[in-house]
């Protein structure tokens, strides 16, 4: 079974009400203290795909993380608070047993599901013109080599780790600026998919890092992607790179925040996304 | 009272649990077929700053509008899920009766908190450089004028309704960009507060209709809000202007993104904001 397939399998909790799931961490997905941000996301939006009442394909999801997850298994409760004709909106938590603390809410989020009719379309974010993936080398892993990094294929086109090399002097201007802009495909190559997406869209070392020329202790606390294809786009694409661009907006007492976007390796915008990340100074 | 907090004011319900507050909707505010969308973002965060067990300032918003709100009565309950020793994370609800339909769940919304350290501060997202709004025209409302335009001084930088006016051909291009800057100002002047945030960073008219050069019927369907100062900062701005700037990204099949940033009068980035928007072809 592919890794993240893997780390997407839920068990529907025949004891539960509809919706509710028993899923399990993944050793291959570690990050620095807990999973990686991405498959965390990727595993709630999961539960609303599963759900059997599910109404149409992903437009929103915004997840945010409220407590540390620790190894182990956890249980998610999707709930489908209002369907119309046309769209659903959701309500998930993950929930983890934290010992004598008992359960703690892991995750919360919501997701908005809609049947989208074909119509007008246009893009005001063009995909930036750069060298083809196979033109570039394969970013390696920083020292220690995180688990969830060898997950991905990523080629970095500019705004890579390359401050973290030995003479670099921390705090040094980097680019004068926190853009990034990656290749991304899954490792081994998958066929896109919503999932795929919610946990690309958030693959993106901090821009805190890159703004100031230095490592330090960060993590997301709010992650949205608005989903800007229906099923059919992402089955053309089929197991193709895909083009990942971030940046900081604003940066202050604690917390900033990344805009983001994905397009197809053809140009096709997938997903924009935005996230609010905490950083100790 | 002014209109704004006309419109804030919750009863805390004595026979619900803490959290639990009753509103009603105000004609001042409506839009076309409900309330202006940033004073019901406003009002889920003020159930949130109004609760007991508030610990920080607000980071992070997300307001999803789940069903029409009808004029009348409403409830909201919000729930602290977590609470560290810094950051504190709240679902909120904003329920309403529907005739024969009992009960509806209207809004949903996840509200982040946090006790914000004062330390490293930058921004790449730098004020542009526009005229001052004491030089440019109060912008008209649009013909049939709508209640909540009425609740603010706008003053339209570029990207306005211009193309509303007689003789414009629908569907022609109007700046082949759908970037707008407008100064915003409460009307009348109030002092600037989160709430107050949360309502403006949705003055946007649809990035759609300047995209197109057209009307047409779009309702946000999410909506975020990312806070980058502190309360001291907030009463420093006093009630001077504030300029707001939004962009679309992708548009296509029913639905489109904006992203948007607020800056003080003097070029503080006050919160960034992005949403995605329904709309009819």
């Amino acid at each position: 079974m592919h890794p993240f397939d893997a780390a997407l399998a839920l068990s529907p909790d025949r004891e539960g009400q509809p919706g509710q799931f028993q899923g399990h961490t993944q050793a291959a997905w570690w990050n620095m203290v807990g999973p990686f941000g991405g498959i965390s996301a990727a595993v709630m939006l999961q539960a609303v795909l599963r759900h059997p009442a599910l109404h149409g394909t992903p437009v929103a999801l915004t997840v945010n993380y409220t407590a540390a997850m620790n190894e182990g298994p956890y249980t998610i409760v999707a709930t489908p608070v209002r369907t119309s004709r046309s769209t659903q909106h959701w309500t998930v938590q993950l929930c983890q047993s934290h010992g004598p603390e008992g359960a703690v809410v892991v995750l919360t989020a919501t997701v908005m599901t809609a049947l989208r009719r074909p119509g007008w379309g246009a893009s005001d974010s063009p995909m930036p013109r750069v060298p083809a993936p196979q033109t570039l080398a394969r970013a390696t892993a920083p020292p220690g080599g995180l688990p969830w990094l060898q997950r991905y294929d990523l080629r970095t086109v500019t705004g890579g780790l390359e401050f973290l090399q030995v003479g670099h002097k921390p705090g040094a201007a980097v680019h004068g600026t926190s853009l990034s802009q990656i290749w991304i495909r899954d490792e081994p190559a998958r066929s896109l998919d919503f999932a795929a997406l919610a946990a690309q869209a958030d693959i993106f070392f901090p821009r805190v890092w890159l703004r100031r020329g230095q490592t330090c202790a960060a993590g997301t606390v709010s992650y949205t992607v608005y989903f800007h294809v229906g099923t059919q786009a992402l089955q053309n694409c089929a197991d193709a790179w895909v083009l990942g661009q971030a940046c900081g907006q604003g940066y202050g007492d604690g917390f900033f925040d990344q805009t983001g976007q994905l397009w197809s390796e053809h140009g096709q915008l997938l997903v924009t996304t935005h996230q609010l990340v905490y950083f100790k100074d």
